[in-house]
């Protein structure tokens, strides 16, 4: 029976469908690693242990982010860019950490975050069977979808109940597999190290995204356990050696999001309804900050945060969009499917058992299309209503109401095992400041207006009769979620007190939420559940083909990825696969030391000490995507030789299909660190820590 | 028959329905003035004498902006910003004058402008009978346009032939009127000095529509005819007595646009459609240009003109669109429009002649939303397709097809009269930079796909199988359109040498073009025929009650316009009306000299010689809007007292109704710019010839 399109399938996977169009490719799970690839293109073997090592030495850092573990007493390396949250939380009056750096002197000096958890995964269960019993019995996928959900809170909540470990159940193949992902947390963890941002950032928004680069972009943090130092199971050895041109290197991180397994009209989807209406509110609110930034230099150390966050944002998904416009991506897309298709339509069984999942996909995006727009303003996780203000409202307002339901059906980021994380939020003592929330109200406002028309009712309910400036100023002068007293009264206080609070902005937010809510139930009822039923399907036509062969999407969780390192080009185009110290003052001149490319007076003072050749960054094929940031770049030995922190701007195609041409993921070289760690910083202990740990 | 809706439809005019809202508004013609509103409020009298002589002693500086003959040998004042492409086009290697500014030490060093064409309008006759005759017998508003479309073509050809006065035919009260506007063309132009770009504006995109201001936006030119200074028949004279608080200023210009005369429904299509779609390519372009700019020195420098067009556009457009989310200035117009509404349904007649113009208008309107992103995107006059390029290639493309047509069958723009201002831009040798038009071509290629879609044939056909940036290369390395020779072949060549040349940007227009002009048809006659015929009479109703009392929107032709020399608010936040010297000094300090804040060293050496206490900017209540730039600021007696060069954000209301609580225009001070041309340039010789012509 499988014989007839076995052909077919097999040109069709080849050309790219599904799995990685080339070699190292894909974000491979810790607990399916690629062993036969790497066995046949690099004779590598990864054991058991190997994995199971790796794994625990990686850390989830607070909410995304990748980290790890490089010492016996608990230090945690990422990149600064991951920190700069918690860094700039303890920056003091006097204190300026994001501008001076820090260096701790002893241990006492270590400097505790104060909201942050981090998460080592400590093992993982296929709770696939328990997931898709619970909907066994649904009539439709919109019910099938509700009684997955229901299943995945329960399966989260118990494991919580049952193991102390924090669980998280992470959809495979965009709905085939279901695993829960058990995590150790930890909350005490304290800043050790970080340079000054401008090292850290060098090249600035400029640079990001592009190649060569000469970015410090490192920090470390130490966990503590009962106010101790962690004295972890496990922990990465630092490779003495160092990167080598053309050496097999690997990446474990949690990389956010890739789209490789979408069909065709799901990318058309993202071409022409998604990515579109998103890069509009992107360009604009770059534009916006960009103005807000110039006024004053007061307004720039306020708005700069923002700033860069929209403009890596709106980088990346201009590389996506331009990754979709060209031909050969999509061509090569369109043939797999294409031929995938004829081969399914060719066996009658698997025709009835898969047949409509793409048509039925293309009447789900339909129909997405026509209401994307205004849930991805109100609702969506990039809705331009985000600022601290609207989100604290927003967040105390759904608490009160989410509370009242039981876990299971509730909003997820309200069920038990996400409340630890919402307290913090809610609690965060960050400064807020009116100027910057004046700009984001007044830009959220108008944008609501340009969208959605300025006679649309939510907009007319929104403005209350004023011009989006008046209505902002009136919405900081009469709310007091900036309050902590007011937010604590609020969360303890539960419904009665949000629906009684005489606040502007819960006010706003009791407009605008009902609205969103309902949109929110609509993609999940009407799109997410028939998407998640079509891929699902999709997927086994992999699996029964290839035994599972490539990797699902990135989701987030744990994945490891391999490639080399290497240059791409020729002379004289060449692009050398590491930057030296000597680049790092010859880019610093040639830009007159104008920020963003103005040098720490401390990298000044040390030029004479510095063995200027010393190799700073480097890039590699591995696979890298957003939220890979901070990921330990290890050899096969798996030591530390790296420390992931961009892409350039060809490997934003992999968000769709992997290539190795000119598209490198770009990495800290582990001995220009600890080069610069003792000669830059006096940082000696830190670098004997992470010596010590050597191989 | 006329007193039964009186005195409601007094009330809608005095709730400002067409007239402007409060005293001081409007941008009055100057064959007829607001005579007794100036005797009422200020008793003040312009003679016909006094009109004529500023008339002529105004100037149309190119195809827009504004200045004025201001001395007995033709010395011409006007914005730095308006002569700003002069300036620049003027500059060499080794002698940049915008960098450095420019002082003609003798009459001989006086530089003559590349392509300059400066025009004084010398009279004004009514053609309204002439034009509507031609359409009298016309079956539709469509038929009716074109044939007035004709016969304005006729008229201004008429008057080229007759009289060598270059004539163009404005249409007043959006078609109610039409008067032929015969100019003196002047083609021999000469920049006599300049301030360097950083003093005329000081502040730059930063303090662009603020107050207060430093700016010192000035340039004088002078006409030379027969290759000696023009000895005018009319000049203005300079105001010794500078400007005072509180004193009655006259403004003489060139305002481009007003919508003060729009329906309600028209201003939400503006609101709801047009802007919104106007202002995402603005906020993309802008984004996108920064960071063009934020590249290198070079590309800054490359890249600045384009930048803070689209910023200042960008700015111009955000202020009308907040003024229409202001929920009193749609109130107010509202409410006017359904008192006049009543009132002409309570009669008949009048029921009959105008009843339908407002639906009549709106349905047009609806049509026109449905294509009017396209169109814009296509054809409109910011279409993102308009770099050096395209543009050269579009221009070469349709005069090969327009030439071939009778005169009034043309695109208004290819025209006989248009011919000479065509040349020059075709044959314009200013630099093309490749860097720049990449940007702007890859930019404006992905633009298309972003609001067409990736699959839209049009999209498909531009693209050509390759991604926007590999497109963009492509066009530029294989189309020679920026060579001159290849320009002059293609304009006197004709159809036969465009239809055959083997380039790439000809062959992108080839593609888009049948679609752009399509699009301007359709435009044509389903909008702007229905829109004349709807506005022309509804002008009706305002002749009719109020004898023409309220001046018609500004078309871009000489309008007057008055108000009072006013600060405004009250302590602590008032806003004084004039700036001084010391406050320059002071706002550049405050940002620490960096750009755009940065001063001439020039200024920086006369400081000592200075006083301090010279007013140097000022506001007024005279309405001004966009292409009033250039404008010189009279007293009663008619002396040039300032030079408009701004206004504020609040002032951008005037788009749609006149305001004086807070908003202002902003004028350079003539005793500043004496001053300062004395004191800081040394430029005695020309601040003599100012003072010579004093009263």
């Amino acid at each position: 029976m499988w014989r007839r399109y076995w052909p077919a399938l097999l040109a069709a996977l080849s050309a790219g469908y599904g799995a990685p169009a080339l070699a190292d490719g894909g974000a491979w799970l810790l607990n399916d690693p690629p062993n036969k690839l790497l066995k046949d293109q690099y004779g590598v073997e990864l054991t058991p242990e190997w994995l199971e090592h790796v794994q625990r030495a990686c850390v989830r850092f607070g909410r995304g982010g990748s980290a790890s573990i490089v010492s016996a007493d608990g230090l945690v390396m990422t990149n600064h860019h991951i920190g700069h949250d918690e860094i700039l939380k303890l920056s003091r009056a006097g204190r300026d950490l994001v501008e001076n750096g820090y260096c701790a002197a002893t241990r006492a000096d270590e400097l505790r975050c104060e909201d942050l958890t981090v998460f080592v995964l400590w093992s993982i269960a296929d709770v696939t069977r328990q997931v898709n019993a619970a909907a066994a019995s649904s009539a439709s996928p919109a019910e099938a979808n509700e009684a997955r959900r229901r299943a995945i809170a329960r399966l989260e909540a118990e494991c919580e109940q049952r193991s102390g470990l924090h669980g998280e159940v992470v959809t495979l193949y965009r709905g085939a597999l279901y695993h829960l992902y058990q995590y150790k947390p930890y909350d005490d963890v304290r800043l050790v190290w970080a340079p000054a941002f401008r090292s850290a950032s060098f090249g600035g928004d400029v640079d990001n995204f592009e190649y060569p680069r000469y970015a410090l972009d490192a920090a470390f943090f130490r966990i503590y356990e009962n106010g101790a130092p962690l004295k972890p199971e496990h922990y990465l050895r630092w490779g003495r050696a160092g990167a080598q041109e053309g050496e097999l290197a690997f990446v474990v991180g949690h990389p956010y999001q890739t789209q490789q397994s979408l069909t065709v009209d799901h990318l058309r989807f993202l071409r022409d309804v998604e990515y579109p209406t998103l890069l509009r509110r992107l360009w604009r609110r770059e534009a916006q900050l960009l103005n807000f930034c110039d006024r004053s230099d007061e307004l720039l150390r306020i708005g700069l945060s923002d700033l860069s966050g929209v403009r890596n944002t709106r980088k990346a998904f201009t590389g996506y969009y331009q990754a979709l416009l060209d031909p050969a991506v999509l061509r090569r897309k369109i043939e797999a499917e294409q031929a995938l298709r004829a081969a399914v339509a060719a066996d009658p069984a698997q025709q009835s058992r898969w047949g409509d999942a793409w048509d039925t996909l293309k009447a789900a995006l339909d129909n997405y299309a026509t209401f994307q727009r205004r849930y991805s303003l109100l609702e969506g996780r990039r809705s331009p209503l985000r600022g601290d203000l609207y989100g604290l409202a927003l967040r105390l307002t759904r608490y009160a109401a989410e509370r009242e339901k039981p876990n299971e059906e509730r909003l997820e980021e309200y069920r038990d095992p996400e409340l630890e994380l919402l307290k913090r939020e809610v609690f965060s003592t960050a400064l807020i400041h009116d100027a910057l929330e004046h700009d984001r109200l007044q830009s959220a406002l108008t944008c609501l207006a340009e969208e959605l028309g300025g006679d649309d009712p939510l907009v007319v309910a929104a403005l209350r009769k004023r011009s989006p400036a008046e209505r902002a100023t009136q919405l900081i002068a009469e709310s007091t979620v900036a309050d902590l007293e007011t937010r604590r009264i609020l969360f303890e206080g539960g419904l009665k007190e949000v629906q009684t609070a005489r606040d502007a902005m819960i006010d706003l937010v009791a407009t605008i939420d009902p609205a969103a809510r309902a949109l929110r139930r609509r993609y999940e009822l009407e799109f997410e559940a028939v998407e998640r039923d079509a891929y699902a399907r999709l997927a086994e036509t992999q699996f029964v083909i290839q035994g599972q062969q490539a990797p699902p999407d990135a989701t987030g969780s744990l994945r490891l990825s391999y490639g080399a390192i290497r240059g791409y080009g020729a002379a004289p185009a060449q692009t050398p696969a590491f930057t030296t110290f000597a680049g790092l003052y010859e880019r610093a001149a040639q830009r007159r030391h104008a920020p963003p490319f103005d040098l720490d007076p401390r990298w000044e003072a040390a030029r004479p000490r510095l063995d200027l050749a010393t190799q700073f960054n480097f890039i590699t094929t591995a696979q890298v995507i957003g939220g890979n940031s901070g990921s330990p770049v290890l050899n096969g030995a798996g030591e530390v030789i790296g420390l992931i922190f961009d892409i350039n701007l060809d490997a934003l195609a992999w968000n769709f299909a992997y290539t190795d041409q000119t598209a490198r993921s770009i990495a800290l070289d582990g001995r220009g660190l600890v080069e610069a760690l003792r000669k830059v910083y006096g940082a000696d202990a830190l670098a004997d820590e992470l010596a010590g740990s050597g191989g």
